[in-house]
């Protein structure tokens, strides 16, 4: 492990939290409670749908164990489980209908996957594997019955983060404090989902305060990347992540308000989309940001094919019609776009925000991406953007500005300890200085005019696309993921935004820092930090996933251009090994 | 004037603004800049387009003077000054095509019944005739260029309200403090209006803070009623609402927080659309709430015609695609909706919100309204809506909870005195106390509550519209607007809503309070206020206008069914007389 603890206390000067937590109350009367639900979580695991393991899981996170390539090298599902748990939903939903497989045939395979995904990144919050085979088993039976099938997710295994409320079950957030709080209904898109079609069986990791770009908190612990267990999951919808890119879920279902979509895809190796706001609906949720509107969570979906995503989004929103469910949620029906000619493209390339020097592996993989592409024809554009400290102050207040009032809520009510990141996180911005509406305000108005500002250059220049890293480096180590400039920008703008693999992984031998990268003078103790944290070495085969956005409301095109970029450029294929 | 002033002093309760209002400075550094510019404003009027007024203006108003009325009986416009400007957009923009008409000749009769109408009501805050006329005279040289128009509001005169900023002229908002802010560009709806074709020449009223449902402010006074010159235009669009219903313009654009839009129009005698937030560019204005989003305020198209309503909403938003200039505005189509079959339609009405009784010519009129609508075929659902009072607290919270700083800013830059609507509004929701973020994330959550619950008794009982008063009374005397919570129920909801003209007017002889009435226990010093404000004498002729709600951005049926209604059933034409 790289902390280099003298640059991480300087920067995390912890103010007013004398007294916060309380370790004597929070062993005599919470510790109990989480143990007693670790010990659940760990009873709902079917040992007929575990594997043994080739070593303890602590030897595989000291060895950078690559578990997805062990999936399919030791064969730990059938062929027929493979070939299910790799197939596309569309494909999925058609064999049903074609009567060549049953929703329990599905469910089975990708609770098999899931498991074995939970084996080796610790991804599930809970587990309800008895639950899904019922609702498998509804489905077929619907479909035996009515010769149709319920909605165009029938019988899709689908894995959610465990914030969306789950109807009759805990919903935690990953506060302790509310480790028994039932919450009566299902989310507004978890309804949907089930009213879709979708089955549920699993509900998926996040990290303390869910602020984190990583994953740990006092019940469920870390999660890990699949393609090298030493590294974090990202966060914070940290299981989903894992899940997805293991292929342990045909989708998931994340939420972003920072890259908590984007950075577990990116870091644990699997493609998403955090949509433009106001598409999904947000309602029944457990969370510290209720009424927080300057810098909304978003949910969307995570899953290995883009084509996925295309199908998710347009199912969810033409059938599911979020808005006669939550308020806010905006009737823009899912317009079908087609694939783009590479020719046809303009891309504005983001290779350093300003703020943090990207890594060496995440410097190749965006150089290969683009040589690929303008060899493809797509007219390519080097991009400075404008602003980025100032966005990124101004976002890091917006998430702080109730003076950490409602994070300190949940966590003091239990005592907690706070987890590093925690710390790191309720130091944002001002830290617990509590704004007034009218700073509030002032936030909002700078945000504002950052919109406009990048709107217009897009459009001026006829720029169809952003094309950035995800982070400045690949999936750092647990624990160790400080700098959100480059998801974060794209909350501010609320530019929907694609995270895709690049089929690209890092090389030691390879991704190096040059002589010259060493005579680097640091912009900030931020960059220094983040930089130094990069040592080849630990880093062996983490996936580099990098972001396409675009203007507000243009997910469509974006997720097309994906296609165009992932599927006909780079010839990644997620569900193919 | 029927002002009672115990109950008003116990409604008001000033604090802190001691010291706010500084008459010595404001006497000595600003009246003389007032002065100036109510001389310009004088001397921009052009003599030859003015009318000599039966009476004084002051003697009018006494007389409760009806100018709407006296216009066609006088004959103060030519046939074809009374053609052209009681003529819809789309039959203005075909004469031009076809050669009927030129932009010049409709620009000379709008502008000389926007003259008239300003002699009247006091709705002008800028005039520029000489530029309006070279912009017809631009537009009438372009088509004879190209053969074809600028764009769908070609050659169309358009009034503004005075805070949508103006490229090179002043803009202050009714402020005085801003009497000098001259704005370097236009704002980004006159941008819009500007590049389909719109020709611009007056920009209307409002009064001081905008945050009146009335006119007054001290650079420019009052604006009246045309129909009646005793009673307030309403506001905070004042102007617009004057200059609309008297025919002054071809469409005019509003603002609309809390009723901005839709009392000027009710009151005025005109229609009105205040859209669903975002669909209309809502960059370069000037207001005291930069940076205020739980209740932000919307433009609206303001017009006689609902077809001229439809036109402009579909023009602006398809053709002049917002989305490109304003970040904020949602790429959603205008869609054409065809004019629903009226037993197709299920409207639930609101005779009462449960907060303040509605005076009698809007209970007749809504009851004859209803009638109508029910012998049409419409079915009608009776509709006591709930948590009115918590929406009306908590809207005028939202308003306030900066502690006025912004409106304090304004205001007491110049030390101007405060108008009485003006001390009302500071003290809405809390008054200057100013809240901190999490008090203003509790707002949220409430509004979002009240959303969800409103859209969900819509959806579940299958209830197209809502049919309501747009205020408790016809349109009252100036300064005597105290109660907002008709219009402001649909700002916290954010329901898109059509105000249109019944055709029915006050009546003195039929509108009374019945023995009934007068036995009946005020519910509320609010309620007390405003119903003994109503005396049946000093309203005579007063328009009756109605709100038609639904579900958000569900705009084009609202407008489609405000045809049939207004169209169709009630027969009311207000460009025919």
């Amino acid at each position: 492990m790289s902390t280099n603890n003298s640059i991480f206390e300087s920067l995390l000067t912890i103010e007013d939290f004398a007294g916060f937590e309380d370790q004597a109350r929070y062993e005599a009367e919470w510790l109990p409670k989480i143990k007693k639900y670790q010990e659940n979580l760990k009873n709902a695991i079917p040992k007929e749908l575990t594997v043994e393991l080739p070593k303890p899981v602590a030897e595989l996170i000291k060895e950078q164990f690559n578990a997805v390539d062990y999936l399919y090298s030791a064969k730990l599902l059938t062929p027929k489980e493979f070939e299910i748990t790799d197939s596309t939903i569309s494909q999925l939903v058609d064999k049903q209908v074609e009567g060549e497989l049953t929703a329990v045939e599905i469910y089975n395979a990708f609770a098999h996957r899931a498991i074995i995904a939970h084996q080796f990144t610790n991804c599930a919050a809970e587990i309800f594997i008895d639950e899904g085979l019922k609702q498998a088993e509804e489905r077929d039976a619907y479909l035996k019955e009515h010769g149709k099938i319920v909605g165009p997710l029938h019988g899709i295994p689908i894995s959610i983060k465990e914030h969306l409320n789950y109807k009759g079950k805990v919903t935690h957030a990953s506060f302790v404090s509310l480790i028994e709080n039932v919450t009566p209904e299902h989310s507004g898109t978890t309804k949907i989902l089930e009213n879709l079609g979708a089955v549920f069986y699993i509900r998926t990791t996040q990290p303390q305060t869910l602020m984190h770009l990583d994953s740990n908190n006092n019940i469920t612990g870390l999660t890990k990347c699949p393609f090298n267990l030493l590294l974090s999951a990202g966060g914070s919808s940290s299981g989903e992540g894992a899940i997805s890119a293991f292929g342990g879920s045909a989708i998931g279902v994340g939420s972003d308000i920072g890259g908590s979509v984007r950075s577990p895809s990116a870091f644990s190796g699997t493609n998403a989309l955090r949509p433009s706001t106001r598409r999904i609906a947000e309602t029944g949720t457990t969370s510290a940001g209720a009424g927080q509107e300057s810098v909304p969570a978003i949910f969307g979906p995570i899953g290995r094919s883009i084509d996925d995503i295309d199908y998710w989004m347009k199912s969810y929103i033409n059938e599911g019609k979020p808005w006669l469910i939550d308020a806010w949620a905006l009737p823009i029906p899912w317009r079908s776009v087609p694939k783009p000619d590479p020719k046809d493209l303009t891309i504005a390339v983001i290779r350093d925000d300003g703020l943090v020097r990207v890594s060496p592996p995440i410097r190749r993989g965006l150089n290969e991406v683009v040589e690929k592409l303008k060899a493809a024809g797509v007219r390519i554009v080097e991009f400075q953007p404008p602003n980025t400290k100032l966005a990124y102050e101004t976002i890091n207040k917006m998430y702080n500005c109730d003076g950490n009032y409602m994070q300190k809520k949940y966590l003091s009510a239990s005592g907690e300890p706070l987890t590093r990141l925690t710390k790191w996180d309720l130091n944002f911005g001002d830290g617990s200085k509590h704004y007034n509406v009218k700073e509030n305000r002032e936030l909002n108005y700078i945000r504002d005019g950052l919109r406009n500002e990048y709107t217009k250059f897009l459009v001026e220049n006829k720029i169809d696309f952003i094309l950035s890293p995800t982070y400045n480096n690949v999936a750092p180590h647990s624990e160790e993921v400080y700098n959100w400039s480059y998801t974060t920008l794209f909350n501010i703008l609320d530019f929907p935004t694609l995270v895709f693999q690049t089929g690209i992984f890092q090389d030691p031998n390879v991704d190096k820092w040059t002589e010259e990268d060493l005579k680097y003078e640091y912009r900030s103790d931020l960059e220094k930090l983040e930089n130094e944290n990069y040592k080849p070495d630990e880093f062996i085969g983490a996936p580099i996933g990098l972001q396409l956005s675009g203007r507000r409301y243009t997910d469509e095109e974006i997720v097309a251009a994906g296609k165009t970029i992932v599927d006909d450029i780079l010839k990644v294929d997620l569900l193919k090994h």
